[in-house]
């Protein structure tokens, strides 16, 4: 029997539970997993079902769920998020990517990479990825978001991550795909924004060092946060030595908010997000 | 409105979560919180729900779930687990679960403190709670356990909390109480079992101690796991400097267990515990 | 034979470890701990060394450095620091210094606790330290310092520590007393600076929160960290939930700093601390 | 000026730091760094000193230490270890060390990796590393333990990294190379020795898991521990997922373990060690 991930977001109110299971029974399909939260700050209730079913319950569940006017998503667990996984020079986000891909740790296609450099093309060469390079600045920014939404459309890509992309995305992209782009900030926010946190927290005497993988909005390093971490470090721990933690955090912290969004478990609720952590 | 936690648990089959969703609907409630588990080991089907509703659910949920031969559990919030808490001579554990509870994290009550020894009656008596003493000797544990049974018996006690309590319960106490009785174990089981945990993990000179709050079955340091945590330490920590750091993994890690068991997080599943975390 | 502990505090140069070693040696002792650390950032060598003597080696040291024109700390073990406590409402912290103070984990005298409500008499009544009040408002800030100069002077204070006081001390207080008043910050700085940190939290949806000691200094919540720490956190955990964690990591993370500087494991570098940590 | 580790290892006395000091300067070096231990279990002074010195200072130390019969070990820090990575099918550890290698965060060389499978040989080639295929069986282990002493004789071998070998290694070569053998083992020791320790962890339902590195000694899995970590796990975490968390662990632990001991940061002593961690 195949099995679906169902999400419904909708504000709240009765009868959202009953009238799902409903439609799930009908279609003679049985819950494996479910997870909900009603946010008292929205006032958004969220759902993430898991079921098995022998046929597609997707007509009977907008019927049944037509009067709450909900946002409902419904994808059969094989159809796997496509994403497009952009980097500038450094490789190591990049490369656990690809290597827990490989394990089976993922549940995504990587079909494209695009990077401002030309220096990861032969990672994505050596995995048989198909690598594209942009030229962009500082001052060409809407040019690269029109060439990086047709890379979006023509390779019907669902997801973009950046795995240490060091450009700034142009406003308009931010706000073309909404909790759809994924970043790994170098740093424990709210903690440094902006560039070399991990200098800034050298010279602030941190204890602490973290990673932050968040969405993407216009606003920089300011989207909702999907995952974090940190990982303690001492007065002898140089910048040079606080990048090579950083490096392990961030791979870390990326893998895990990718998986999460790539199992559906991850919800838009404000600026903040409803993890339906397994 | 007043809400209720609802749990259950039984052998796994299509149409559960319908035939509870309906049964609050009908009675007029609306779901605030709701998470199931079917775990592969022992085909269980475990749920728990949080809902308001205007009247009680009891008996349509009976009627509803009956052809499912369920265990259903059904408890207004407010009111509480009464628990029993028995501890010897060191008070840490003791003491946190008080303040905690003075602070409103543990949604308990605390009749009754129990001990083999007279120490802990004025941080008893300071507390306002009635305090009971044992003769308990290893030599007298089927008679300490009548003793125990009829304190509980009498004082309408819900689950018995071992914080730190010396001396084995008899095999007829902890049969008669499955998932009843927590203990907290100052070791990460199943490393050091036994006595003096800390001076074993010394002599080993492990880098990390920890502690374990479980269930407590007849076999000794064996029962169900609820919760574990563990702090790193290095060759220069003393055993008596584990033991300090043991001090606060031990009440920080008790202290949770109590809490996730008062909130009927936790469902017993073989030597498994399902554990649904808010 | 009575231990020692010695800090030696001087810009970097050769012969430093030889000449404290040979005084040490002259004056009959034997080293039992010893640690160092030469910061870049600053240029300064920091030392602690823990020896046991029959003499007292405090002349022999003073001659050996004279020419590195060193800050040196000789203090017997067995004089411990003399800490003031200022705390307002909140009891959490001070309670914990308390009992950590009554089982031997810090090795502090504790003659005094400060504060401007009158709530937390009863527990300095209950362990016979002295209380003593002040009328601290916004408005009379130098007044307060004056009385806390005098507090401390009278009383031989060491050190103060702000057990979640929540007036902030006028700037003559905190420059007289440099790395000698340690506070409890309610939040993973540099992340949410000043009031309510945690409802911060709870809006920017962080999935961690943490508490951060550090000296006071006259800029609010910026003086140099001592220890830090951080609990995972879920959208589900409100904000009174968010305090109950903070509370755990709060008494934790004041705990830990004042014992590492009370054992003089802690030394000023600039804005950062060099912390030679067991 | 070259930088040199100076590691010295002698029942405890005082007078060592003052004789090794006296050297160092006389030998015209400034320590830059200095840890020490004395072990009250088995009565070792344990030091390690890092310095920078224009001549080398080996002869006046040996003199100037004569008296202590000491075991002393000096390297330029230039002269770094060479280890031969052993492994078997799963790549994750060797592939990480080969990365952090490559990344500068590992200062060691690595001449040769070792199977007894042929899967890993086109990692080896990719980076340039020689790769030697064992006929490894349960029963030929005294045979295949001469052939890894010619290995190691042959390539000036300095340590071997059990990086996921799924062979025991002969008495023999444990016992011919006490402290240069370093193993991960896949589970928190002393939590669950031997095979598949993920589906023990599982089955106990444990809610953290874990990975120690640890020297090897003729006793399987029980030899001096050199780092630990864990992560935390719960009901849902099945077989699979408990691996592919265990896979981090692993590899981050071996990763610290390897470097610590390729800074001559461990010190053996009895069945714990002493890291001197930085």
């Amino acid at each position: 029997m195949p099995r679906y991930v169902l999400t419904i977001r909708c504000q709240d109110q009765p009868g959202i539970v009953l009238a799902t299971a409903q439609a799930i029974v009908e279609a003679g399909g049985n819950i494996v997993e479910s997870d909900q939260f009603s946010d008292p700050v929205t006032g958004l209730f969220c759902m993430r079902t898991c079921f098995d079913s022998r046929t597609d319950p997707a007509e009977r569940l907008s019927s049944n769920l037509a009067r709450f006017d909900a946002t409902i998503g419904l994808r059969p667990v094989e159809r796997r998020h496509r994403i497009m996984v952009m980097a500038s020079k450094l490789d190591h986000c990049l490369a656990d990517l690809i290597y827990r891909h490989q394990l089976g740790e993922l549940p995504v296609e990587i079909p494209l990479i695009v990077s401002n450099h030309p220096d990861l093309e032969p990672l994505a060469a050596r995995h048989g990825i198909r690598f594209a390079k942009l030229e962009a600045t500082p001052s060409n920014r809407e040019e690269v978001g029109r060439e990086l939404a047709a890379l979006i459309e023509e390779n019907a890509i669902d997801d973009v991550v950046l795995a240490r992309y060091m450009q700034i995305l142009s406003p308009e992209v931010c706000a073309r795909y909404p909790g759809r782009i994924i970043n790994i900030h170098h740093s424990f926010l709210p903690g440094f924004k902006g560039a070399k946190p991990y200098h800034q927290a050298y010279a602030h005497g941190v204890k602490l060092i973290g990673a932050t993988a968040h969405y993407v909005t216009a606003e920089l390093d300011e989207g909702p946060i999907i995952a974090q971490d940190v990982e303690p470090v001492t007065h002898a721990t140089g910048p040079e030595e606080l990048i090579a933690i950083g490096r392990d955090i961030e791979r870390s912290v990326l893998a895990r908010a990718v998986r999460l969004h790539a199992e559906d478990r991850v919800v838009l609720a404000g600026r903040r997000t409803i993890v339906f952590a397994p």
